[in-house]
């Protein structure tokens, strides 16, 4: 059993397929995540069809994962279920705008972090996909999403054929306010970044990208300014197309 | 230990204190949840002043939870941090937009779901509060939360004074898809909603509320086309006021 706080991000799998038994037992138990007004505003597609995967992969920038793991979990917000349910109840839905998102997008992140954590306690390992919301027409597309349905998170599943070191991260309190937010000073910046910036790691990506700083290489090449905005535009285009918008 | 397939929603507590070490073991475990690009994009306001409790209180409609739980930790978006890091380093940050945001509010709620499976594990009850996403402005008011940050999820925390029945969930057939999503039939939305429809509990709902479904308490009650409408425009609007849009 693996514990939250002895976690680790696992991208090399084992070619050992996971039992349905299994991944069905660990999605059923997940469904017991908080939820708003018990509406389940989430669905899940498993894919396991190396074609499926195949034509997934470049949507998500073919992270080798996506073929590499026996399963690829794509979770959705889904507020085409409730509101084919309504529609067949004789009730009016309204729940094709941005505030139903935002709820449903809540709803399936919490289910999806549950699931991991009774994935990896079962022996497990996972990786999120962070190009989920980059090209979410694509994902949209190939897993024949319908409108109200939209892929917030994606997560590669198997057994894991690495155990690498855990990644550093930022003290608490460099992110706990007491009672209200106390914003940072210039001091309370050094403060929190000096042990990230100090490891030997974050000075050999500073090298290898020929950049001065550490915060260079988030801003310059791994998350641009340029990319983020043409995303965002692309995001609000998916949103317009699926109904949320 | 309570395990997630064993939880419940707890909303009222006992008047004991959660020690400040435990609260801060608890979420310094949660660090370890999974944030893109190593970036940790949140904070955490953890409120027990109960003055900066009643203030509190009105933007999550006066819900008792607020003022009986002894803490209220209120997760947020955060690229303010990262931002005033990149600022600092010569770098350019260009984090004030909508993917910002969601990728900001991805890591925030994947932290608050460990947060409170570590927290149900250690005998603590949490509550989270919908209402969260419905007048972000009081809170960001009241807590001060300065540009690029946004409350996205509130929880209320204690030792439980309640162990209410599980309430029901719909199978898990019914949100689960394979390979591509399959979308729902008529007789797939009524077999999914069938156990729901039957408890004798949605019948005293639907009673109680006068209608004639239990879809219509959602559509014509809880969640109404008109609130939704109305509070994806102050969403936005907040979104906005923090640079996030």
């Amino acid at each position: 059993m693996t514990r939250i706080k002895d976690r680790r991000t696992i991208r090399k799998y084992q070619s050992t397929p996971i039992p349905e038994s299994l991944l069905n037992r660990l999605l059923e138990e997940s469904l017991r995540t908080p939820t708003m007004g018990n509406m389940q505003l989430y669905s899940v597609v498993a894919t396991t069809d190396p074609k499926v995967k195949a034509e997934l992969a470049p949507a998500h920038f073919n992270q080798p994962m996506v073929m590499g793991a026996p399963v690829v979990l794509t979770f959705c917000a889904d507020f085409n279920r409730v509101t084919k349910w309504c529609e067949q109840r004789d009730a009016e839905p309204g729940y094709d705008n941005f505030l139903s998102f935002i709820n449903a997008m809540s709803d399936t992140l919490l289910l999806t972090q549950n699931f991991c954590t009774l994935a990896e306690e079962e022996g497990l390992g996972t990786c999120y996909l962070g190009t989920t919301v980059y090209m979410p027409k694509d994902i949209i597309r190939v897993l024949r999403l319908p409108r109200l349905v939209f892929p917030v998170a994606t997560i590669t599943v198997g057994y894991p054929d690495e155990w690498p070191e855990q990644n550093d991260r930022l003290p608490l309190e460099g992110m706990l306010h007491h009672d209200v937010y106390r914003d940072y000073t210039p001091e309370d910046i050094d403060r929190i970044y000096a042990y990230k910036e100090s490891l030997e790691e974050s000075r050999r990506f500073v090298e290898e990208n020929n950049k001065i700083t550490l915060a260079q290489v988030f801003t310059d090449v791994r998350y641009t300014k340029k990319d983020n905005i043409f995303m965002s535009g692309t995001m609000v285009e998916a949103l317009k197309m699926q109904g949320f918008f």
